[in-house]
C-alpha cells in the first residue's frame, strides 16, 4: 500500500493540517481499527470520546479543538472528505482497454476502443459498449443492449436482450437484468406464458447489487430512474417504474407494474404489491408490506403497512394484548356479558 | 421490426377485422403506449374508456361495437389472441443446432443433434440434452442430468449432478438447481454436514425464475410438478415436493420436506415451514408465513397465517388497538380493577 | 452404484450386525423410499412403526429388539453412523489436481499442485489456492484472495478482491463474496458512493449456500466465524460479524455492522437491523425482524421481535381481536363511554 503524508492527504481533500503534516499514512480505518500509520475520521460529535482513545495517527474532523495534541485534518464535511481520501488510497478501477482474447463478441457489436471486455464475456448482436465501460469476466450481454459510458459490469452479470444502461451504471456480480416477467394466461390447459417482449432501461449513476433481478417488461420497459441505488438480492417485477434517487435495501421485492416516486427509501425485505403507486419521499421500515397507493412523504411500517408512529403504538399494545384481553373478559364477566370465561 | 397488415394479424389469431384490414402494424403495446403503427388490446370492459383515447392503430377486443370508427380485430378471448399475436411479432427463440466450439462437453454426454449448446457451456458425464433444447452461454450442467426436449436454459444456469428436467422447461439466468440441502448433525465438535445425495426432478412445462435456488434432496428427490411456475429469487429446500400448476411469486421460501398441493398460489416473500403439508388450491397472501398444515382450498394471510378474511378483521382492530386499549383501561379503572393507570 | 454387504457397511460405521450380514446393499433411502437392496435408518423411537412396514433390506438403529426378524446394524448414534455410511456409498468429491487448460490464472497467483482449477475459472493476481482446494467451473476469484486448504468452490462462485477463506470452506454456486457494501453519502447532487475498500474473512468449516451475498466491509472486514452454516439467498451487509457455529436459514438478511454471537439460529427470512448486537445462543423464529440488541440465550418471534412465548400469546389474542374489541365497545356503551358505536 502506498504511503502518503498527512499534508498530501489534506491537500487532496481541501483540509487544513493541525499537528504533524509529515506523518506518513498508509490507509484509512475506523476509530477502533486504526493504528499509528492510519487515518481515521470523526463524522459527528458523539464519536469524539472514541476518537480520544483511538490509536489512529491522524483524524479527519471538523475541528481539532477537541483532539488536543493529535494530528487533525480539519475539513468542513468529514464524510465528503472521507470519500476523496478513500479514492486517494484506493483509486477507482479504470478500464484496461481492449477485448480479451477469450471474449465472444458478435460481429454486429460496437465496442468503444477505450472500453474493457473481460475474459469469457459474451456480447450479442447490435449491442453497444460505450467509452470507458468495463464488462467483467463471464458477463453475458444479449442483443440490442447498451452499456453506457463509464459503466462497470462486474463478473457474472447477465443482461438479456434489449437492456439499456445509462452512464456510470455499476452492476454487481450475479445480477440479472431483463429476465422474463412473470406473466401467464389461465387456460383450460393450465397456465400459458404471455411472451415478455419489452425491455429494461436503467438511468445514469444507478448502482445495482449482487444477485438482484430486474425483469423485462411485458411490452414496454421496466425502468429505474437516475441516481437510484439498489442493494443485493432485490427483485423488480415486469413494468415496475422506479423513480430517481431511490434507495432499495437488500431483499426488497416490488411486484409488477408498481410505480415508485423519487427519493423513496425501502428498508430491507420490504414488499410492494403490483399495480400500485408509491409517492415521492416515502420511507418504509424493513419487512413492511405495501398493499395500496401511498401519498408523498409518508413514513410507513407493518404488513399491510400504515403510519410509522401509529404502527409503533399498535405494536406496543400488541405486546400487552394478553393482559388487556384478560381485563376485558373480567369486565365482561362482571357486567354479565360473559359467563365465567374470564381467563 | 417486421410490419404486418391488420388482416394478417387477424388471420394468425382467428379474429375478424372490423375497419381497415390493410393498415400496417409493427408491434403490440399497452393502450397508453401504442402509436398509430401499433396494435393494442382490450381484455376487459373497464379498459374501454382508456381504449377510446388510445392512439393505437388497431385493437384486439371482444367486440368492435364500443370502439366506433376504430380498426378492431374481434376475437373471443383477447388474452389468448394476444399470446398468438405476440408470438407473430416476436417468434419464440429456436435452437441453433450444434455445440459451440468453446463448450466443454464430456465424452459420455448425449447431445441431440437438434440441440444448441452455447459458448462456454460445460456439460458433465452421462448427461443428456434432448431434441431442440437450448443450453445457454456459461451454463454448467453436472453429471447424470437430463435436459428434456424443447427445454431452454438461459445463460448462467447451474445444474449440479442428478438434476432431471422434463420437456419444455424454461430456466432463467442465475438459477441453481441441485445445490446441497441444508442438513447437519449436531455433534460435540459442532455441526457436521449430512451428505446430500439425492437429486432434483422438474416436471414438464415448468418455468423457473432468475437466481432461484432448488436444493437437492438428502436421499430421494426434490420435485416440482408439471406446469408449475416459479418466479425469481425463490428458495426450495431439500425434499420439497411442489404440486402441478402452482404459482410461486418472487422471493418465496419453502423449507425442507414441505409438501405443496396442486394449483397453489403463494404471494411474494411467503415463507412455508418445513415438514408441513399445504393442500390443493390454497392461496396465500404476500409475506405470510405458513407454520402448520393447511387443508385444501384455504385462503390465508399473516404470520403465522390464518383465514384471509379473519386476518383482515384482526388487522383493522390492530390499527385501532391503542384506542381500544385506552377504553379498556378507563373501564377497568371505573370498575375498580385498575388504580388510575388509565392512560 | 457399487454394492456392499451389510457386514461391510457395519464395519465402516462401527456397528454390530443382527441378521443377514451378507445381504447386498446399493444405497441409503428413507423408510418409505427404501427397497430390499437399500439401507434405511431409525434415528428416533417414534419412527419405529414406519420402520416396521418399510421394505428396506436393512436398518441403522440403536437396537434390533424392536425390529424382530429384520436385518439391523446396531449403532450408538444412528445419525452419526448415517453420515459415515452415506460417505461410503457417495465418497466426498476429491480434487482432480491441475489447472484446466481454459482457466485464466494470473501469473502472480499461487495454486497448490494438489488443487483443482476447473474449466473457465479466472483467478486474479496475488491470490492463493491452497492444498486440495477445488475451484469449480466458471468461478471467478479476484486479487489478493485466499482459498484455504480443502475448500470447495462450486461452479459460478464469485469472490471479489481481498476475500480470505479458511480451511474446508464450501461455497455453493452463484454465491458472491466481497461485493461492495451499500454505503452512500447524501449530498446536494444526490447519493455519492462511499468507496468500499475492506474485505471479507470466512472461518474454517463454514458452508455458504447458493446465490448468497456477503458484502465486503467499508474499511475493515466482514467476517463469518468458524463452523457457521449459511443457507441459500442469504444477505450479509458490510461489516457484519457472524459468530461461530451459527445457523442462518434461507433468505435471512443482516444489515450492515450487526454483530451476531456464537451458536445463534436465525429462521428463514429473518431480518436483522444494522449496528445491533445479537447475543450468543439466540434463536429467532422464521420471518421475524430484530430491531434492537438481544441478550444471550433469548428466543424471539415477530416484527419487531420479542420473547417467543409472549409472541405466541399475543398472536392468539390477535386472532380473537375482533371479538374482544366488540366486547369492549359493548362495555363502553353500557358504561356511557361510547354512544351506540358498539359494532
Amino acid at each position: 500500500m502506498a504511503s502518503l503524508s498527512v499534508a498530501e492527504v489534506a491537500a487532496a481533500c481541501g483540509g487544513r493540517v493541525v499537528g504533524d503534516g509529515d506523518r506518513r499514512l498508509v490507509g484509512v480505518r475506523s476509530l477502533e481499527g486504526a493504528g499509528a500509520d492510519m487515518l481515521s475520521f470523526v463524522s459527528e460529535e458523539p464519536a469524539l470520546p472514541r476518537a480520544a482513545v483511538s490509536a489512529a495517527g491522524a483524524f479527519l474532523a471538523r475541528s481539532a479543538s477537541a483532539l488536543l495534541g493529535r494530528t487533525v485534518i480539519e475539513v468542513l464535511d468529514p464524510s465528503a472528505a472521507l470519500i476523496l481520501v478513500l479514492r486517494l488510497f484506493h483509486p477507482a478501477r479504470i478500464p484496461r482497454p481492449g477485448i480479451h482474447v477469450t471474449a465472444v463478441v458478435d460481429a454486429g457489436t460496437f465496442v468503444d476502443p477505450s472500453a474493457e471486455i473481460g475474459p469469457y464475456a459474451v456480447v450479442g448482436d447490435l449491442s453497444r459498449v460505450e467509452a470507458n465501460a468495463i464488462v467483467g469476466a463471464h458477463t453475458v450481454i444479449g442483443a440490442r443492449c447498451r452499456v453506457g459510458a463509464g459503466s462497470w459490469l462486474h463478473p457474472h452479470v447477465v443482461l438479456y436482450d434489449d437492456v439499456v444502461l445509462g452512464e456510470r451504471v455499476e452492476i454487481h456480480s450475479g445480477a440479472v437484468l431483463g429476465g422474463d416477467g412473470f406473466g401467464y394466461a389461465t387456460t383450460e390447459k393450465g397456465l400459458v406464458k404471455i411472451p415478455q417482449v419489452g425491455g429494461v432501461t436503467i438511468g445514469d449513476d444507478v448502482e445495482i447489487g449482487a444477485n438482484t433481478c430486474i425483469d423485462r417488461a411485458a411490452l414496454e420497459t421496466t425502468s429505474v430512474g437516475a441516481g437510484t441505488k439498489i442493494d443485493d438480492l432485490v427483485m423488480l417485477g415486469h413494468n415496475v417504474r422506479l423513480g430517481r434517487h431511490d434507495v432499495l435495501c437488500a431483499q426488497v421485492g416490488i411486484a409488477g407494474s408498481a410505480v415508485i416516486g423519487d427519493g423513496v427509501v425501502l428498508g430491507g425485505q420490504v414488499g410492494v404489491a403490483g399495480h400500485i403507486t408509491v409517492g415521492n419521499g416515502v420511507k418504509v421500515q424493513a419487512q413492511s408490506g405495501i398493499g395500496a397507493d401511498v401519498p408523498d412523504g409518508e413514513a410507513l411500517h407493518g404488513t399491510p403497512a400504515f403510519a410509522y408512529r401509529a404502527y409503533q403504538k399498535s405494536h406496543i399494545e400488541f405486546r400487552r394484548l394478553p393482559e388487556t384481553a384478560r381485563l376485558v373478559r373480567r369486565l365482561a364477566e362482571k357486567a354479565g356479558l360473559l359467563k365465567g370465561a374470564g381467563e
